[in-house]
C-alpha cells in the first residue's frame, strides 16, 4: 500500500473542498452575516493548512492501484465532512457536534436527511455550505479534484472507479482526467440551466441556486420546511422533477449526445428502463391516488413529482405520502432500492445493477430447468462480462449484510422496526426521507448520537457504494 | 416435458396422502366425532379416485429430469393443499374456502400461521390433521412417496432435489429411494422419541402426538391460542425447544453418526455456525430481555425458546415478543431470515447459503482489492462449486423480487408496511408469527381472500424454494 501517494491525495482533495469554503463566506458578506469570519474562516485555515501539509511534496513512487484508490477516496470523504461539520458548530446553529457531522455527510452523500426542526431559523451561509456540499457530492469530489489536475497517466481511473457510482464505469475516453473534465462540463450547464429556468419561474435567485445545487446531487435539501411544495407552482415542480430526472440518466449519455453519436445513447437498456419505470410507477400511483385530489391532474402532479425525487434519491417532497394509501408509499420504497442509473448523481442500487441481477435470475432458471443449456446475461445487447454479474451480485449480498447490521445498531434507539427499517433505507439508498417518524417532513434530530454516527456510515456506504470504506477499515488486515 | 409421467408422480403423491386422511378419521371415532365420516370421507375418496385415475397405466417413457421434477413436485403441493383443505370447509369448522386454503398451504408448508381465531373451538380430527400436515409436509410428501416406491434407477433424484432444502443435496448413499428411506427413519425415530419425552414431562397423549407433529416439521401449529405458554411448563418447553434445533439441523449429519463417521458429522461447518448462532443470540437476547423478567433465568428460558423456535421457524410462542425491546424483536427477525440448515425441515434461506452469500461477499472485496487474487468459496474446508455460489447468489435475489412483488399486492389490502411486510416475511421463510397484527398470538383470519391466496403462494414459494412453482407457471414458454 503507498500510503505517501494516499495521504498526497487526500492533501488535494483538502485544498479544493478548502478553497469552495470561500463561496458561504461571500454568501455571508452579501447578507450581512458578520459570523462567517469564524465559522467558515476557521474550519477553511485547518482545511488549506493540513492539505498543504500533506502536498508539500509529491511522492516520488506515485503509483496508484485499486486499494489506495479506494482508500484515499474513503479517507477523503470521512476528512472532509468531519471538517464541513465544523462551520455549522461554531456558527453555533447545530451545536452538537454528532448532529452537524450527520447533518454534512448527508449532504456530501446527497442523502438530504436532516437533523434541524427550524430550516428558517438558520443563517444564508449555512444553508448556502449546506445544499452546495449536495452539488460538490454529487459528481464526486476526487472527480473534481481530476478534472482540474492535468494528470496524464491511467492511474486516476483506479481513483474515478472508487467514487463513481454503478456497476462499471465506461470510460469515455482515454484521459481519465479529460474524462472527468467532459463530466464536470456536462454538470455545470444543467446546473445553470436549471438555475436560469427556476429564475424564469419568478423564483429568487438564492432560492434558486440552492434549489439547482440540491438538485444536481439529487439530494433534497431545501431552505424551507415545507420543501418545494412552498412554492405552490406547477412550473417550479416541472422544471425540479424534469431536471432530477436528468440529472439521474448516465452522464454518458449526454457525452454521446454531445458528439453526435446518437445511437450509442439510444440503445442504453437501463436508461431506457429507467424512463419505462418512472412512468409506469407514475401512472400507477395516480390511479391509486386520484381520490384524495381535487382532479387526477393533481394527483398526476404530485405522483409524477413524487416519483421523480424517490427514485432518483433526492428526497424533495410537494406532498405528504404518508397521507396516501399503503400501496402507493410501498411502490415508492421499492423504487428507493432500485435508484437511478449507473454514472448519474443519483443513489440506491442502480437500475442497471437490478437488470443484471434480475437478469442472472433469469438464467440461472434456465440453467435448473435445463443444465446444458448455456444461458449469458446480455445488457445492450451484448454479454455482460462474468466479473460484472458477480460484482452486482456481491454488492446486493454485502449491502443487505451492512443494513441487516445497521438496523440491529438503530433497534437499541427503541423505536419501531418500521421506523428504524426507514431510517436505515434511506440513508443507505441517500434518499432523506423515510416514514412515520422519519417521514418527508420528520427530521432526524431526536435520533441518539450513537445512531447519527451509524447513520452517518450508511449514507457514505450508500454513496461511495460500500467497497472503499470496507477496504478503508480492513487495511492492516490486508497489507499483510 | 414428459407430461404422462409427471401425472403418474400426482396420482402416486395423492393416493399416499389419500391413505393418510384415514388418520384423522381414526381420531374422530375415538373422540366421538361423527361429522369425520362426511367431512374426511369425501375428500379421501376424491383423492384415490383421482389417484387411481392418473396411475392405472405406468407410462412406457418413464424418464423424469429436473423440469419434470421440478413441475411434478410444485403440482403435487397445490393438489394436496386443494383437496386437503376440504375437510375444514366441509365440517364447516373454517366455512370460507380461501380461508381453508391458506390453513392447508401453512400446514404442509410448515409455516404455521394461522386464520383461526377460536382454536379450542375446533374438532379433534381437524386439529389432528392441520398438525399432521405439518409433519408430512415437513420431510417432504414425494420424499414419502420415494421411501415406499421401490424404484431402482436415478431419475428419482431429480425429484428429491426439487422437494429437498437448501442449496445441494447430498446423496447420502447412491439408491435415492434407499436414501429417502434413512431419511424418513430418522424421521420418525426422532418424533417417536420426542412422544415418548413429552408423555414423560405429564402431557396428554393427543397432545403430545400434535406438539411432536408440528415440532418435527417445525410448523408451530399447536391446539391452544397460548401455544406452548398453556402448560407453563420448563421440562415440556425446553424437550420442545431442543427437538426444534435437531430438527433443524441437517439430517445427513444424524445419519453419518449412525454409521459412526463422526468426523464428517462433527467438521460440518454449518452445522457449527447453526449452534453458535443460536448460542450468541440467546445469550444477546437474554441480556437485552432480563428486566422485563422476575429472574435473569427466567429470561434465559424465554429467550432460548423464542430463539430456537424463531431460527427454525416452527412458531411456537411461549412469550409475547411484541412487549419485548426492538433490539430483540429485530434480531429475532433477522434469525427468520437466516433460518435453519440445508436438509432439514425448518425454513428461512438456510445457513448454508448464508454462508456461502456472505463467503461470495468477501470474496469479491478480495477481488476488488486485487484483481490478480484468486480467492475460492470455501465450505467445510473444501472449494465449493461455481454452480453452487451462483445458484446461492440467484435464489437470494430471486427471493428478494419475489417478496417485493408480495409486498406491493398485499400493501392493497392497507394494512401498515410494517404489518405487510411482516406477512410476507412470515409466510416466506416459512414462520408462522411476525409483528404487529400478525405477532404471536395474531392471526390471518382479517386478511382479504386476494391476500390469503397470495400468501398461501409465498408460503409454497419459501417451501419449495423458489424452482419448482416458477418452473411450474413457466411450462408452456420453457417447453417450446
Amino acid at each position: 500500500m503507498n500510503y505517501k501517494m494516499i495521504l498526497y491525495i487526500m492533501g488535494q482533495i483538502f485544498k479544493v473542498v478548502g478553497l469552495f469554503m470561500l463561496l458561504p463566506i461571500l454568501v455571508g458578506f452579501i447578507y450581512n452575516e458578520n459570523h462567517v469570519v469564524t465559522s467558515f474562516g476557521i474550519p477553511f485555515l485547518a482545511l488549506m493548512t493540513i492539505a498543504i501539509l500533506l502536498t508539500i511534496k509529491k511522492p516520488k513512487n506515485n503509483s496508484v492501484f485499486s486499494m489506495e484508490g479506494f482508500v484515499s477516496v474513503a479517507a477523503s470523504w470521512i476528512g472532509v465532512s468531519a471538517i464541513g461539520a465544523l462551520p455549522f458548530v461554531i456558527s453555533g446553529e447545530i451545536p452538537d457536534y454528532p448532529s452537524a457531522l450527520f447533518e454534512t455527510v448527508s449532504g456530501f452523500t446527497t442523502t438530504g436527511a436532516t437533523i434541524l426542526s427550524d430550516i428558517e431559523g438558520m443563517s444564508r451561509a449555512c444553508l448556502f455550505w449546506r445544499s452546495f456540499t449536495h452539488w460538490l457530492g454529487g459528481m464526486g469530489i476526487l472527480m473534481f479534484v481530476l478534472a482540474i489536475m492535468s494528470s496524464n497517466d491511467s492511474r486516476t481511473m483506479h481513483m474515478m472507479r472508487a467514487e463513481c457510482a454503478g456497476p462499471n464505469v465506461g470510460r469515455l475516453v482515454s484521459k481519465s482526467s479529460f474524462s472527468a473534465r467532459i463530466l464536470y462540463g456536462i454538470y455545470i450547464s444543467l446546473t445553470v440551466l436549471e438555475i436560469i429556468l427556476l429564475l424564469c419561474g419568478g423564483m429568487p435567485l438564492y432560492d434558486s441556486i440552492i434549489h439547482a445545487c440540491s438538485s444536481a446531487g439529487t439530494g433534497g435539501f431545501s431552505i424551507y420546511s415545507a420543501s418545494i411544495g412552498h412554492y405552490n407552482s406547477l412550473y417550479i415542480e416541472m422544471v425540479i422533477a424534469v431536471f432530477i430526472i436528468l440529472f439521474g440518466v448516465n452522464f454518458n449519455l449526454y457525452y454521446y449526445l454531445i458528439i453526435r453519436k446518437f445511437s450509442l445513447a439510444f440503445k442504453n437498456e437501463e436508461v431506457r428502463v429507467y424512463f419505462g419505470i418512472i412512468i409506469a410507477a407514475t401512472a400507477v400511483i395516480t390511479l391509486n391516488i386520484t381520490s384524495l385530489y381535487e382532479s387526477a391532474g393533481a394527483a398526476l402532479r404530485h405522483s409524477f413529482f413524487m416519483v421523480a425525487s424517490t427514485i432518483t434519491s433526492t428526497g424533495f417532497a410537494t406532498a405528504d405520502i404518508t397521507q396516501w394509501p399503503v400501496f402507493s408509499q410501498t411502490l415508492l420504497l421499492l423504487l428507493m432500492f432500485v435508484g437511478s442509473c449507473a454514472g448519474s448523481t443519483g443513489g440506491g442500487m442502480k437500475v442497471s445493477r437490478i437488470l443484471i441481477l434480475f437478469k442472472t435470475g433469469v438464467k440461472e432458471l434456465k440453467y435448473i430447468a435445463n443444465p446444458r443449456a448455456v444461458a449469458t446475461v446480455k445488457m445492450d445487447g451484448k454479454p455482460v462480462e462474468k466479473t460484472v454479474v458477480r460484482g452486482a451480485a456481491s454488492y446486493f449480498i454485502l449491502f443487505m449484510l451492512i443494513m441487516a447490521i445497521s438496523l440491529l445498531l438503530i433497534s437499541l434507539d427503541n423505536y419501531t422496526i418500521e421506523e428504524s427499517a426507514s431510517a436505515v433505507i434511506t440513508c443507505m439508498n441517500n434518499i432523506g426521507f423515510g416514514v412515520g417518524r422519519f417521514g418527508p417532513n420528520g427530521g432526524f434530530s431526536d435520533v441518539s448520537a450513537f445512531s447519527k454516527i451509524v447513520l452517518s456510515f450508511d449514507m457514505l456506504i450508500g454513496r461511495l457504494e460500500i467497497y472503499p470504506l470496507i477496504m478503508l477499515f480492513s487495511v492492516k488486515k490486508s497489507s499483510v
